[in-house]
């Protein structure tokens, strides 16, 4: 996080489209590592908060020992608003969109970012769950675009989804994944367009579980249960702001309901299939199963450790 | 963890039945809390490698600063192996039944322990799915079992269901509540049975979107994918030792077949059953929400920078 903008192939400048929770936090997270951020919303009262919330978030980076104070001060003084996609988009090598979670906006986006971005620029959407195919599709310039979906808050969690179009170009995905190592992220790459991708399928199967634990009566909801079942649930809670789970299922139940109608739903798993998995696993783990073991236990000490000093601190 | 044995409610002395992975972190969990432990199991080698084990599990507990090294070494003093189930129950107030997970090896050794268990000692199986009605349905003396399911390995993941069985004694629930919590743990009450508990059933839901992420190529395993997928295939062929993934599916697949086999699998949330979550959701964390984010975020920093320092270290 200390490469200076411009050097060794990194963006001379990044333009987030969409001021809310996600952008503030792509925002942050480059501006923390000394790049040039400008924002740009049709809202001027997300880019007025947005103002306020990219330097906060990325101050809070310091403290969590995630960013250096001199490179975060220089990467803000280097964060501007832009008063049009015009000017938030000249010059920048990485165009993020991160608006809403709507195809007809993002794809009417798209095609506007399309007619003023740099022709070299490379542009991915923050979306969480819509196919590359649907969100691209229009476009002319299809080689350079792909999903870069960040888990949120996108400062603090490392995992970055790829997910390339059919006609993405693998240069572009490379400098994708340059630009997200150097944020200190761990891009995953899909070589499959599935509904939901890899995270947001995860966390459909595990909260459609955890819903029917509750309303089956098998658990209550409360301080007790701890994140065992609670995790989705408070989570979900949480993440939709003042609105709470209210608003949060207002908003994405729609998306989930498309997610749980296309998970694995099969209970058996044949004898081929057995052998292609274990095969997998195998191949992936040889050779480095002492190493692993000593890994994770290190981390799990390292977790359970770093929870117990944050409950009693 | 720094309460006498006896003192305050807590078990003179502890049984565990069955000197495997499970029951060796039991006993190692026992110990490092200076409580006096017995273990047995019909397999004589079984127990020599325990001895071995279960002192050094215990001792590991005190370098990732989870017990202290006076409770751990008079624990281990008073921790000894049976050569008889009833040598092993004599004055135990907890018998822990640990052995592999069978139903009727289970169920023969659950009523062996009911002829020689002291008519006072709670009995609680470790089985990690098994109904409470098969388990203890043959028993005269129903009301002091209950599934008490740790997550593994047990001396270090805090979390353990309880199971109750429908004839389960409220004061055997508190008691055992009362043990788990003496130990560090976080107990979970499950109202009402499902196979696979809570646990399982999350797992089992995770795991299969996993497998079938790579058995559809959306996926490939390996070092890159982190842990966004590759966690439970990782935790699962770490788990079953040298043998790896395909001892692991040989012991476990018929488990989790049922489990796959009883999962929630609609797709669609009622209005109805939206309001019931919705309401089950704002009753669980109402007044509470500043300060469970406040907490959520610190517990996530704290992770992080644990993850870090255990990477670089």
């Amino acid at each position: 996080m200390t490469v200076a903008p411009g050097a060794g192939g990194l963006p001379r400048k990044v333009a987030v489209i969409g001021a809310g929770s996600i952008g503030g936090g792509w925002a942050a997270l480059c501006a923390s590592a000394g790049w040039p951020v400008t924002i740009f919303d049709t809202n001027a009262r997300a880019i007025e908060d947005a103002l306020v919330d990219v330097p906060r978030r990325a101050h809070a980076l310091i403290g969590l020992d995630r960013a250096t104070p001199g490179i975060v001060e220089r990467g803000l003084m280097e964060f501007q608003q832009a008063k049009s996609l015009l000017q938030a988009v000249r010059d920048a090598d990485w165009v993020i969109e991160a608006i809403h979670e709507d195809l007809a906006a993002k794809q009417r986006l798209l095609d506007s970012i399309e007619q003023v971005a740099d022709p070299e620029a490379i542009v991915t959407s923050s979306s969480s769950g819509l196919a590359p195919g649907d969100l691209f599709g229009r476009l002319l310039q299809r080689q350079r675009c792909m999903v870069a979906h960040p888990l949120n808050p996108p400062e603090l969690l490392p995992i970055v989804e790829i997910v390339p179009g059919e006609e993405t170009d693998p240069d572009a995905i490379e400098r994708a994944k340059t630009y997200l190592r150097a944020l200190g992220r761990m891009p995953i790459l899909l070589h499959k367009a599935v509904p939901g991708y890899v995270v947001g399928r995860i966390a459909a199967a595990v909260w459609r579980e955890c819903i029917d634990l509750v309303l089956t009566g098998a658990v209550s909801l409360g301080p007790a249960l701890g994140w065992a079942a609670a995790g989705p649930h408070l989570t979900y809670h949480l993440g939709a702001g003042a609105g709470g789970v209210h608003i949060f299922l207002q908003h994405l139940l729609t998306s989930f309901e498309k997610w749980w109608g296309d998970l694995a739903s099969w209970d058996r798993l044949e004898p081929s299939q057995q052998r292609q998995l274990i095969s997998a696993i195998e191949k992936a783990y040889e050779d480095r199963i002492v190493m692993l073991r000593f890994t994770r236990d290190k981390r799990l000490g390292a977790i359970l450790r770093a929870l117990e000093q944050a409950r009693t601190t």
